[in-house]
């Protein structure tokens, strides 16, 4: 067998076998199938797809390519959540320690974004001392102690993904559906899952733009979680506002602690309770979503989320005493309101800008290696539909320099849309999808 | 400008400009670029295809990667011929001393083949001393003396070409039409030509193995020729039998030979008239394709052309001792005959099977460092129609050791199909087309 006929078979539009996939992603991990070969294989799969029985072969291949994480001594419904990205997305934050309140288990392996408002590892680097860059053992005994725990990907983690994901980020190979699917879920399920919900963002300020698109990719992640038997749901959710108030790392993190304390905006509430609700009921905690809800709505009116929100940063080694006081987390020299031009609704926020400003201020990356700046953002975002007057503050700029605070302030001010008309209340569930198993 | 920029544009099916193709090879032929790179791209290019414009820019630069052969000192038309390689093609060797007879300059660089029977340069390897390895000084000072020469590839011709086909070779990026015309004509146009006559194969043993897709390629060609400014033209021709009686390297230049000195194959000077008439049009010799043909067919008959040979051999180092007397050329040490199994007519001689054959004897090479055995091959084909008696020779399996022998000859046997029914005669020439300049 040579590498070549594997490429030229997917070249000519075949399904490619399991010792294919085996023998192409083995090579490629070993260094014994050269860069190039890969290059051209990962176009070959772009432009002609793959089966959603290739896509989790590929899945299983890149999982097997490293260790997997032993989560068999957890006796609790192991169940995560992976969203696809979008601009304020801190749901990770309140999720992880509420469901945990509920009885999951929340083996939570996060990236480290690349590019715009910075990853969920960043928003938690934003808790002095809090590490993300654990062992396997302390990861699971963290979850043995609280119930959640989230931590950065291991080397060992999926290696197979991620060279191949590097190749694919310089290659032009990134956006294939089958490509994003086995990325996502051989470091998902690396973890040892029983159950997965998936957030796959639509919208301006995702990667999926159109309905039609995000409901592709979430098909195509339902199939494969069929094919490796592990319950999955997924809710298509829009990303054509920012979600939430605040982006950048801090501010989201504060954003976060008033959610977990009964507070916090609207959307931000809503869309962990959907997500976490269809956990609960993967897990069998409850055979409702409604009955979910209800339950956790108490954890946080209660307390015991934030507490358990504590508890998780504690045994990180994060201080946990900004958690209850974050006015003594670290902030941005300069803070520059943001106001209306005219009378009338929020008819407009565009994700993509704020994200560019939030990179144009230090929030967020543009190389692998680049440090961020954890206290600038944007933050008090009026959400579209809402009423203002000429000269109402629509959002708060946090830089630590003149120079990026106009440019950053000129993006966000441009990024939001005032008019006449109140607009239509955004939809922000748009569809929900189970996996057929 | 990053290169992923252009390799998504590609990706995407637009046009590439030509700021983009010249940074591109540039960047991938002084190193800048890595082969990962340009398999993607080369990848994307095979699947979504290349107008003739980018094709034609693509050509340019890749020529422009290297040196020019500086042949305006010769005041001579400078034609060439490309044939897109076949078994049993040793048209050049007749060819290009027959064009220099009537006034042209033949100024022939030539590959040297990998797979199957050899390229032309193993054949004129097997004249003992002659050296395809000349400087473009004396290249040009042996075109100047005897009107033709026939070298090798210079480490500086074209590099961008010699780079990109090993990078295509290995990653499943060779039949892509766009890219097999700028690898063509690149090293064709270094050459320094006024006009180009392509031999574009068709049939079982030819890359092109429908008529649609040879008309694709010879269209393809001509309009990077057009693009370029140069004269050109097509002949599309059959290669669904062996041209002419023999295949392997020494018994084609005893074939070559037997033609130039007015005898020869009917098909190999059917072919070669053919090619060479165009080529004399081309270059305005003669108005009619039918008079070139009258005064090749004297030049042929009257010895001329095979004096000019023999100038050309003894110009590059070479025995002409060899020419005049075939028997001197080293020969294989076991010569078996095949035998018709019926009665009745030839009716198939495979020429995939053939070119195996030649493989298995040694007269081809299956790296570009291996040597190739000069004397071995096939000689006395039967050609298609031929009508034969159960037992008659229809071929000669020429090996230097028992083992290839038997393999070889079991493959050469079943190579050759007899039928009870005469059948159609083959048409050698499938085709002409123009370029439209």
């Amino acid at each position: 067998m040579l590498p070549q006929w594997i490429i030229e078979k997917k070249r000519d539009g075949q399904e490619l076998s399991e010792d294919d996939i085996r023998y192409f992603i083995g090579g490629f991990t070993s260094g014994t199938i050269p860069d190039y070969q890969m290059s051209a294989l990962a176009m070959a799969i772009l432009l002609r797809g793959m089966t959603s029985a290739e896509t989790a072969i590929l899945t299983n291949v890149m999982m097997m390519s490293g260790d997997l994480v032993d989560t068999t001594s957890i006796k609790l419904p192991r169940i995560d959540k992976h969203s696809t990205g979008g601009i304020g997305d801190k749901i990770s934050l309140v999720l992880a320690p509420l469901a945990a309140c509920c009885g999951l288990a929340v083996p939570m392996i996060s990236g480290r974004g690349l590019g715009i408002t910075g990853g969920t590892l960043d928003k938690l680097e934003s808790i002095p001392g809090y590490r993300t860059d654990l062992s396997e053992k302390e990861f699971v005994s963290i979850i043995s102690k609280c119930g959640c725990s989230i931590i950065g990907q291991t080397e060992r983690l999926a290696p197979a993904d991620r060279k191949l994901y590097a190749l694919r980020d310089v290659t032009g190979t990134v956006p294939s559906i089958p490509l994003i699917v086995a990325s996502i879920m051989s470091k998902k399920l690396a973890a040892g899952l029983d159950g997965l919900v998936l957030d796959v963002k639509c919208g301006r300020g995702a990667f999926m733009k159109t309905g039609a698109d995000a409901k592709a990719l979430a098909t195509a992640l339902l199939e494969v979680a069929r094919h490796m038997g592990k319950a999955a749901t997924a809710l298509i959710t829009d990303m054509d506002q920012p979600l939430g108030r605040t982006a950048g790392n801090t501010l989201e993190v504060i954003e976060a602690i008033e959610v977990l304390k009964g507070g916090g905006p609207r959307d931000i509430i809503d869309l962990t309770l959907a997500l976490c609700a269809r956990m609960l009921v993967l897990a069998k905690v409850t055979t409702t979503e409604s009955y979910a809800t209800t339950m956790l709505r108490a954890k946080l009116s209660s307390g015991e989320a934030f507490a358990r929100f504590v508890q998780m940063v504690a045994l990180h080694k994060g201080d946990t005493s900004v958690l209850s006081n974050p006015s003594r987390f670290g902030a941005a020299a300069i803070r520059v309101p943001i106001s209306a031009r005219a009378n009338g609704f929020v008819s407009n926020v565009d994700p993509d800008a704020i994200g560019r400003a939030c990179l144009v201020l230090g929030a967020g990356r543009t190389a692998v290696v680049a440090s961020v700046d954890h206290a600038v953002g944007v933050s008090a975002m009026a959400k579209v539909g809402k009423a203002v007057s000429r000269g109402d503050t629509i959002a708060i700029v946090h830089a630590n320099n003149t120079g990026s605070l106009e440019e950053a302030s000129q993006i966000v001010e441009k990024a939001f849309e005032v008019s006449a008309e109140e607009p239509k209340a955004p939809q922000l569930i748009l569809g929900t999808m189970q996996s057929q198993s």
